[in-house]
This record gives C-alpha cells, structure tokens and sequence, in this order.
C-alpha cells in the first residue's frame, strides 16, 4: 500500500509518502553528523568564476547609487520572464539557475503593494515608471497602499506621523510569511496542486461565510500560482511537476519554490526558512550511489548561497531609513534539535556556514544558527569560528523556541520564529513605548510636535515625576496604544490579503494553517531606565512654555538595565508584560494569536529622531537602543553583566523575539582566534544556558569601524559584514548616520 | 438657526436642511393633485425632432442585429467619456443632456462583472474587444465572474448546470440598487461629499473588524464616485456641486446621477426610483414664479423619458434568453400615499403618463402605479386609459406595500419594493421549486440529465404518488435546495461586493444602510397544482430504465390553482409559507434581512425547457407559468377567479413580489374605451382590496399576436408594448419561443 515514486528510491517513512509531510520525511531520513569541518571544500573553478562576476556587478551597483537596472514596463510575476543568467555566456557554469528578473541585480517592478512607491522608487535611481501600468494601477486596479490610506482614522494617521506608530507595512509588503519550499523538491508541483484541490473540497460545508470565501479563493488562487511555478521551471529547461530525483534537482526544484515568492512579493522578509537538513538528505543518497562529489556538493550550496545574495528589490528613500543597507533577511537557519532528542545538525550545516569562507562575509542569507549547549563541541566551534571571522551570523536559543514551535521552525524574519509549512505571521512593526511614556506624562500631546496626538487625559503637572503616578498614567496611555496599535495592523493585514495576497507563498503551507499576530516594541530599554530614574533618582520635567515636558533633571543615580541589576531588570519584565498582558485581550485580524517582540532592527536611528528626551537620561533626537539592547552607555559591569540582564526577559512573554546585539573586541574575546572561538561558545553557552532568546554576535574594534567609515574604498572594507538588530549589512552600505549609530554602541571591551 | 441656500427660496421645512432627508423635503413641499388631465399638453417640437431621430437609430439598431454600436476600447466609468448629444448638431434642443457612451445606442465596454461576458457581448454583434483590455482584466484584476467560479462548489456548478438555481447574478451585474438620485438635486454634490465624509468619521470605534473596515473602504470609493459626477457634469457644462436652482436644473442634476449608475453598473435592474412627486415641487415653484410654462414642464419630463428609453446595455445570449427584449428596468413609480393620509399623486404623475401618448407606447421606463383603490379617482382612469391604449404600465399595491416600505419606497427591479435611499437589495434570481418537487420524488437525480445533482435520499418507488410521503420528501429536498441556494448567493454578493462594487449608486444611498436579501422562486404554480394532483387525483409515475420519473399519469380530476378554490389555494400558501419559513433560519450575507418573490419574468421558458413533465400534467421542456400566475389553461373561471386565487397569497411571505401577468381581450372588458377603463379601474380596486400585490395589464387579443408575430415589420407593430412578468417589452423585440410563450397564455375573454 505504500506510495511510491521512483524519485523516493531508498528514502525511509510512511506519513510523508501520503500527505504534504516535510518534517516527516527529515526525521525518517536524515543523518546527524557529530564531526569537525576538516571534510569541507573550496569553491570550484565555477564558483569563483560567478562570483566574480556577481562581485564586479555589486561594484557596479555601488557605483551606481545603489541600484544597477530596474524594469519599468513590466509587471513582477512569476512568469512574467523568460529564463535568465548571471552571464548569458557561461549558463553552464551555474549548477542552481533562475533570476528575478531578466537581468542579474536588476530590480523588478511591483505595483500591488503600493504604486506610489514602486513608481517613487524608479524615479529615485532615475527610471521612468510605465504610463501604462500607471493607467492600470491607478485606475483599474486598487493596490495595497491605496486600501489602507482609504480606511485609516485621522487619528491612526496622526500617530504614524508622529511616529509612536513605526514602520507600518502600509508603503511596503508584509513579508515574513515562509513557504515550505522543500515540499516543490520532495513532492513536484502535481502532488501539490492535487493536496490543494483536496483542501479546497475540504473547506466546503454548509452555511460557509465570507472567511470561507476568502480562504476558499486564497487556495483557488494558490493553485494558479502553482500551475506558474511550473510554467517559470520550464522556461530554464526544467519539468517540475514530479519530485526532484537527485542533490542538484533537490536544490533547483526548492530554489524554484523561492523564486516564485521573490518574483511576487517584496515583502520587508523573504526567509528562506529550514532548508539545510532537508538538502542534506539528497547530497547523502546521491554521495552513497557515487553520483555525488563533496566538492560538487559545496558548489550547489555555493550557488544556490549566491542566488541568495543576489535577491533585491526596488526600495524608496524612507524604507531605506528604517531598513538600512539593501536587507531582504533570507534568513537561513541551522543547527538545533529534534523533538526525539537527536540534534539535527548535518554536514550541510556546515556547508553553509562554510559559504562565508569560500564566498567570503556577506549580509545575505541571514544565516541563523539555532542554539543550544547541547549542540555538537565541533559545530559550536565551527560557527563560533565562522562568528570571529565574519561577524556575520546571528544565533538564536532553541531549547526556548523549540517548545513553542516544535523541531521544524524556522526564523521568518530578523528573529521570529515560525512552524515551516504550517504557519504565517501577521508583521506588525513597532509601537514606541518610549514615546508612550511621554504621552503619559504630557496627557498624549506629542512632545516634538506639540499635537495632540494621544487621547487628552489629564498631564502630569508635579514639580517632580511620582513613581506610582507615572505608572497609572503610562498604563492609561498603553491601554490607548495597544488598541490603537491593533487595530491599524488590523486594516492592513485586511487590505494586505485584499489586495497583495502572498498566493505563491501560501501555496507551498497547509491551507488550514495557524496565524500568529506579530506587535513590537521600540525604545525598551529606555522606558525601563526611565522608570529607574523615576523610582530611584529624582527626574524633574522640563516644560516649555506650553506646558510640555521636553527635557528631565536627574538629581542622584539609579540603577540601569544591563548591569545584572534585578532592580532594573524587574522593571524591564514588567514594562514587557504589560504590554502584552493588553494585547492579549484585543481581537487580531483572522482570529490570529498576538505576539511580540523587542526588535528595532536599524530602524532605532529614524525612531530616536522622533522622540523627545527621556527621563533616564536621553537626549531628544538620539538613537533609541536597538532591540532589546541595554541604552548606550547604560551597561557598567561588561558583557557578561550585561547579557545576564538581557537574559532574564521571559521569552514567553515576547515570542516574537528578543533581540540583543552585541559587539566584543577581538582582544578582549582572546589573544588568537583559537582563544576567541573557546571563548565565544563558552558566553553562548552562559547566557543560552538562561534562557536568553537572541545573539547577535560582532567581533570588531570600534577603530576598524571607524576607519571602514573614513575609508570606505579599501578592498578589505568590500565585504565588511557586521550585525545590527536583527539582521547582517555590509557596514559600508549603511548611512553615515547609521554607521555613526553602530560605532557609538557600547563595544565590550573587557568581559 | 436654519440652514439656508438661495436655491433653496420658497421651500419649506427643516429637519431636510441639516441632514440628507429627501422624504421630509417632499412631505414639507409637494402640492397633491386631484384634477384631471386636462391640463397636458403635447409634443414641443424639439421633442418630436429629436424623438423622430431616436426613433430612426432604433430602427437602424434592429435592422443590425440588435445592437447599434458597442465599444471595445474604453472601460466604461463615470467620466470615461466626454459630453455627447443625441444629435451633435441639434444639441440645443436637448433640454436634458447626458449619454451612457461617445454616441446614442452605442453600448458601453463594462468588464468588472466579468471580461469573458464582456468580450463575449462584442465578439456577438461582430466587434473585437481590446486586447489590451484584456490584459488588464485577466492578468492585473479579477472580476466578478471568476471570483465566484473561483469559490463555488461542485455541488453549486451541478445545481446551476441543472437549472434549479436559474438565472444567478454571477455572469452579470447583480443591479436592484437604486441610488436616490433627487439628493443630487436637491443637495448638490458638495454638500453629499460633506455628508459621506461626516458618515466615515462616525463609523470610526475602537476595535473595528473587517465589516467596518469594507464599508469605509466603500464609503472611500464613494466620495471618489462623487468627485466624478461633478467631473462629469463638468464636461457638459454644469457645475453640480450646489443644489439646482430650477426645475430644469433639477431634472438635469437629477439625471446625472443616474446617469453615473448606468455608466458605471450593467445591472440587470437599473431602477430610476421614487421621482415624479419630487420634481414635480420644482415645476411648481417655477410655474408660481412665471418661469416655467406647462409646454416647458412637459418637455422637460419628455425629454428626461427619452433618456431612460435609451439606456442600453452589451448582453450575451444567454442573458437574452431570461432577459428577452432588451429590458434595462429603469422603473420609475408614481402614484400612492403619504403616511399622513395625503395622496402623492402631483402634475407630474400625469406627466410621466403622457410621454406614453406625446412619444407612444415604450417598455423604458418600466412605468409602475402604486395603487390604491383610495387614489384620485381622476389619476386611477387617466392611468387606466393609457393601460387600455398601450398595455405599458403595471400596478403594484400600495396599501400592502406602504406599511412595509414606508411612503417614500420605490421599485428596484420589476416589482421589489425597496425603501428609496436608506436600502440595497441583494438581488437573488430564482431557485425552481418545480424541478425541487421532481428532485424530491426522484432521490434528488436530475429528471433531464440523469445525473445525482441533489442528495442522495431514498427516491419513491410507490406506484402511485402518497401525498404524505412527497409532502415529507419535498420538505427535506426544499431545505437542501434553500441553504445551497442561500450559500451560493451569498458567495456571489461577496465577490460583487469585492470586484464590482456599485460606488456611485451607493454614493446616494445612507451609509448606514439597510440589506434585504431577495430570493426568488420559479415554477411556482406547477408544484401548487401538482400538489393538487396527487392530493385529489392519482398521479403514476412513468419511469424510464434508470427509475427516473420521467412523466406522469393522472387518473382524474382536481382543483386547480387559478379558480377561486380554496382546496388548491391553501396548498399554494403553504407552498410559499414552507420555502420562507426555511430562508428566515438561514444567515444571509451582510446580515441582510431574508425575503422572496414569486416572479420569473421572461425566463419561464428557459426554466421550462430544462424543466421535466410534472404531476400537474405539464409536460417536459414546456414553459413554466410565469411569476405567480396560474398554469396555462388552469384557469376555467375567468378573470376575477384568477385574480382572487392569486390576491390570497399573503404579500407578508413573499417580501420581494408576488407579479402576476393578465391579458384581457378588449371586448370583455368593455365596447368602447371609456368602458374598458371604468371596468379596468373596478378589477384594479377589486384585486389590490384584497390585499394582492401587483398586477400586468394587457389590453389586446391573441389575435393581434399572432399578426405581430407574423408581419413584424408593419409600422404599427414598432412600438407595440406589452407587459410580460416584471416589465414592459416591444412584441417584436422578443424571440420567436417567447413570442409563442405570450400567444400560449390566458387571454381572458369573459370577466
């Protein structure tokens, strides 16, 4: 009775053969491999060739102002061109083959989220958008943008203006919705279709509303892009409609499903998702039948890292702001557990991380290694090594992610978890809780606008701020916040689904799938010293002739989040359960589950710009602290200390993420890389240990930053990868603005 | 205090200054008329030079097949095209102005409802559609169409395929919206836009879901409607922002608004509504004033007919087949009474009647008189008369209907009331309770197709049919056949909604509006007098080698629905009371208030011909009797005995209408034409005095028919109207099946 295909030759597992089943399947098949890197390869001949090729086209790029060509006349979609190379004249050279668009790094255009910004973004870098498409999105066809403008409040409106509201996916796509692109390899396309229609039957029942139909014509439109997906793999010579047969096919067929969703939306992330483990599979049965090289086997990750490199999208200037230096978090992950206790590493783990060194450092994939001290000695050095070398990975705890999410998550944007396959996530960018706070104490006028921006309740008006006053009031205004927060991503995701489904996405998850309601939090940290100061010091508001406080006289001192110090750090789990406790409670669009996170990923530069100072200290305009980073400055007693306060958030009180970066000094890490590497898994260990959610780890003097900043045309500076909040950048691609931002934070210098 | 404009001199009230409250402005300044209609004048000669060139194009468009002109490369909308004139070089005799398109007659491109209609409707009369249109509406937006076909069932394909949900609003605009398009005039556009903005701020709460959310993206989309109409206007040289001025301005402004529904909507309803007492205010004022002579005020209405006569929409066969002859529904009612006991019959009623006599007989506008016995006995001949002279007009009765509706309610369709400007009507086709009685005694397999289109319950395999036993299995078929038929329209008011919103008649409709829900019912008499059968007669079943019934034997007599016989009349009650009683438990969309009618306009012989024999004798592919009138050849007693049979249905169960169509010879309804009105006038009180709903009056012999039928192109024949169910048609524009169907029904000969 059991299903076969002739492509399953010598696969193991029954469920898998007869429902869409990925993790099924990995965990009948896969191999952990518990050895060191000695194994590993170099790159080919034709990697180094495209590679080449790519780093002249990305000089170029620069050159150019950042964008290399974009389309004007035609419309992205998944068929919307023929086949297309990193060099027309080498396409034999490329083991994994399909572009977005009908040249390398040429942006595509893509109206649906917004054709205000698709066309401000082509007239930015100087293109002339299409009258044309022009005429159709403007006159035959509502876009994203458009819906939402059409339905906001004033008042939601007046808060994104005056940014207590922050980076709403309104201008741009929602993103962070991962398809199951293993299931284009393991299944082809058929099978797919076929579990659709099935699910499409499946959903009919009498007395169906209007969410039936909406999910019944999602699946309908799924299918269609299924059927394009087909039509996309046979313009490069490819038949996908039946699994894939070997390594190479696996990695096509799975790059394939990926193309689609990049070539349909671009989304703020396009996560690759799970992927390492599942490959693995493959390069193991062709390299037991002979059929397979290490070296052929490094070139596909080579290449398919690369096609990963190369994914970009047409962005305006105050996207730019918030997301600085061209990311699109393909984020990758490796590493971490099975649910039956075998961890899950695999020699294609090391494949990947082992693109840094062959390819060198790059921003993209955002690789993400998924943490534990359980984790093979070997692996843990090996990405620890990889981590002083390039500064380029983040690493995330899955002894805490792994109860929530099970043993087949993946990381679906900067940090946040997500069941691959079976799951989407509502993104919902930032509310500032900083902000928040000075509405509390200025009865909501906004203190750089001097609006009335938050509902009129009464100020605070004391000579100095009462502790327990401050707090009712700030919980008054929160309660404000989180309603208001809710209910404008509501109407976004609404007009979202309405106008710029993620059909090819969605097409390769369950149907029946879980939706969770992803909120987050700016200005974490300095809400918490704020609130130190308040309890502990004296703060003295200083008003202006209208009565707004716009700065804070601090007499004494208090205790700062980030030193170890339960005094701060207690205030810091209360301000974040708060939060949460309110969200909880508010209807989320689709019935999804609230979550959220403490992330601001470079976007902290733009939001301290908007905010007025704060009573702990910070001065109106200046960056807040990204994520869930103690202030700058704040942390006293070293890393250690400071990673030990950060440690105790309850991650399930922000299941969204946590996110903490970091930056040691090489000579305070060791006196040798060796040195470093022990080091550094030794602080991964402690602080994962205690149930810390996030890492990102850099390994660098403020000095190289400093001269990378002065010096940007040194060769050695090309590549210069660093962590910022929640993803990788080549530190020369960000805004002086932002590269003056990384340099003035606390850099550890002692442990 | 009160809010004043200049255009607003001389008139009376208040509440209508602050609010958009058409009714209290007519209530507050109409002047009812009791006289006679002495005072008419006829023709001016501009109406008759430019009604002679109508009269020429509509000859030219028969000559060509149907269709005059079509376009093929401008999508229709409300400002799509600039002014144009009847004739281009008389346009100053044109005293109102405003075409659907570029020329007269020519047929508008209208593809939101669905592109493959739309190029279906070219491609028939012999145009190519645009290419690129094309494009635009397969590539770039969906429609209506495919956004059902997306989401229906199997099971609803199966049922529509089997024609016992019949004539669904999935392959054409849904219509039975009527925006109240006297608020044009009497408010002017700026002061609605002030009023829709006022309407979008107060539907603003916290914890807004998709519901609100879809009505203030409507009421978006109509404010933009709005700023269009004056675009619009524009082009014709008027300035519509502020109210009209005069009556001609009023007549004018009026029209524009209806003119913005039809450029923008292919409706199969596109009722002009409630507008003769309205208007009629305006003549009044003007004449007291000395700036209006009667000849004006008649050339005005003249003129404003004419327009209605002209509208036109591109249909594909299969549309014409239910929909023969071209009908639009621009129905515009006259007559009734107030709630304050004063009738509401002006001048203006009798203006409207007379373009019947000043341009003759016409189907357009689908004149209807909201009668009561209580009216001026002047109005009730005058209508009378013109009913004998042209058989164009219907009655509906307005003391059923005035307690439901209120007294400023007009009809949306053929015979639906619908509350004017405070209510929208989910239009609902029919479901074939005719073929559900077949269903039932079959085990729900088709009796013309052979296949299992219903559920598969136990068939009847008795010799002769038990009463019980069918009643029982009726009773279970009838309530599947109720939630698919609900559950199907409700998927097609969802994708209207979504793809082919009705923004410009809503724009003039109260934002906060109500929703009734119209079902229908076809073969409604058939199930009655089959019912009738097996209860008093002994009905066999023929079945064929498959066990379908697929005809029927009676051995004996029994009663009939049709004749006054209450044996046979309770059972067509309950046949209604028992397929209401099941719709009310069911959830319609937008929570929409559940109703039906019994009204089947010309589609009766595409019903009938996929329609088995019936255990009343009528055998396979024959056409049903049409909305609520008795079966062909039922009806032994004469007139008043069909008429009392029909007037026992209780309007309160059918909401929607109960349309009854009657022929009677001349001569036995009178030896002159003064005759036959008293005797006309006596059936009409008769009839609606006892509560009936709406009748047809035809005024002709079958013999005349015939003549017709054969020598179509005598002149006396080009305007020959009649009044089939629901609407007025030009004989020789119906088919030759249809022509057959009218010549095949009761023409009364005796009283």
């Amino acid at each position: 009775m059991v299903k076969d295909r002739e492509q399953w030759a010598g696969f193991q597992g029954i469920h898998w053969r007869y429902e869409v089943n990925v993790r099924d399947f990995i965990q009948n098949n896969y191999t952990p491999y518990d050895g060191d890197e000695s194994f590993l390869q170099g790159p080919t001949k034709a990697t180094e060739v495209l590679w080449g090729k790519l780093q002249e086209l990305q000089k170029e790029e620069r050159a150019k102002g950042g964008v290399l060509d974009m389309e004007t006349e035609v419309v992205s979609g998944i068929t919307a061109y023929g086949a297309a190379y990193i060099d027309e004249d080498k396409r034999e050279l490329e083991q994994v083959v399909g572009l977005q668009t009908d040249k390398p790094l040429k942006r595509a255009f893509m109206p649906y989220g917004g054709i205000k910004m698709a066309e401000q973004a082509c007239r930015m870098y100087g293109y002339e958008p299409s009258e044309k498409l022009h005429e159709v999105f403007t006159k035959y066809h509502k876009t994203h943008n458009q819906g939402v403008f059409d339905i906001y409040t004033p008042e939601m409106k007046k808060a994104r203006h005056a940014h207590i509201l922050t980076g709403l996916p309104d201008t741009y796509g929602r993103g962070r919705i991962v398809g199951d692109y293993r299931r284009v390899a393991l299944y082809g396309i058929d099978f797919l279709i076929e579990s659709k229609k099935k699910d499409f039957a499946a959903t009919e029942r009498q007395g169906m509303r209007r969410y039936d139909f909406q999910l019944r014509e999602e699946i309908a439109d799924q299918i269609r892009a299924l059927e394009e997906m087909k039509e996309m793999a046979k313009a490069y010579g490819f038949d996908i409609s039946l699994p894939a047969s070997n390594a190479k096919e696996a990695v096509q067929w799975l790059y394939f499903g990926y193309l689609a969703a990049i070539k349909t939306q671009n989304g703020a992330a396009m996560s690759v998702g799970r992927i390492s483990t599942f490959l693995d599979i493959y390069i193991e049965r062709d390299m037991q039948a002979g059929i397979l090289t290490e070296k052929e086997a490094q070139e596909l990750i080579d290449h398919l890292v690369m096609k990963f490199r190369m994914v970009k999208f047409a962005r305006i200037e105050s996207y730019n702001q918030l997301f600085s230096g061209d990311p699109v978090w393909a984020t990758l992950v490796l590493g971490d557990f099975g649910n039956d206790g075998r961890h899950q590493v695999t020699k294609n783990d090391y494949r990947f991380l082992h693109t840094l060194e062959n390819m060198g450092p790059a921003p993209e994939p955002n690789l993400t290694v998924l943490y534990s001290s359980r984790l093979p000695e070997n692996f843990k050095n090996y990405a620890a090594a990889i981590s002083v070398k390039t500064s380029s990975i983040q690493y995330e705890n899955d002894e805490v992610m792994r109860p929530v999410w099970g043993d087949d998550y993946s990381i679906c944007c900067c940090v946040s978890a997500t069941e691959q396959g079976k799951e989407l996530q509502f993104f919902g960018a930032r509310a500032n809780l900083a902000k928040c706070l000075l509405y509390a104490i200025n009865g909501g006028v906004d203190e750089k606008l001097g609006e009335q921006v938050g509902p009129k309740y009464a100020p605070i008006t004391s000579e100095y701020l009462d502790y327990d006053e401050v707090m009712e009031k700030y919980d008054a205004m929160l309660d404000w916040l989180a309603h208001l927060y809710v209910g404008t991503l509501n109407m976004i995701h609404y007009m979202h689904d309405k106008y710029y489904y993620e059909a090819a996405e969605m097409a390769l998850i369950d149907s029946h799938v879980k939706r969770s309601f992803a909120t987050g939090i700016a200005g974490f940290s300095h809400v918490v010293d704020s609130f130190c100061a308040i309890k502990y010091a004296k703060v003295k508001p200083i008003r202006n002739e209208k009565g707004i406080a716009v700065d804070f006289e601090i007499e004494g001192d208090f205790p700062r989040y980030g030193n170890d110090d339960d005094r701060a750090d207690e205030i810091a789990i209360w301000v974040l359960r708060s939060f949460m406790g309110k969200l909880k409670h508010i209807h989320t669009y689709r019935d999804s589950t609230p979550s959220t996170s403490i992330l601001t990923i470079t976007s902290n530069v733009v939001y301290g710009k908007a905010n007025g100072a704060m009573p702990d200290g910070r001065k109106a305009g200046e960056a807040l602290s990204p994520g869930a980073n103690p202030c700058y400055g704040a942390e006293k007693n070293g890393l250690l200390a400071s990673l030990n306060s950060v440690a105790k958030i309850p991650y399930e009180y922000a299941l969204d993420g946590i996110s903490n970066t970091q930056a040691i000094n090489p000579d305070a890490l060791g006196h040798s890389d060796e040195e470093r590497t022990e080091n550094l898994v030794s602080v991964l260990d402690g602080y994962f240990d205690q149930g810390a959610h996030h890492l990102n780890v850099n390994v660098f003097g403020i000095e190289k930053l400093k001269d990378a900043m002065e010096h940007p045309e040194k060769p050695e500076y090309a590549n210069f990868t660093i962590r910022v909040s929640g993803y990788a950048v080549k530190f020369i691609d960000l805004t002086k603005e932002q590269q003056q931002d990384v340099i003035n934070r606390t850099c550890h210098a002692a442990m």
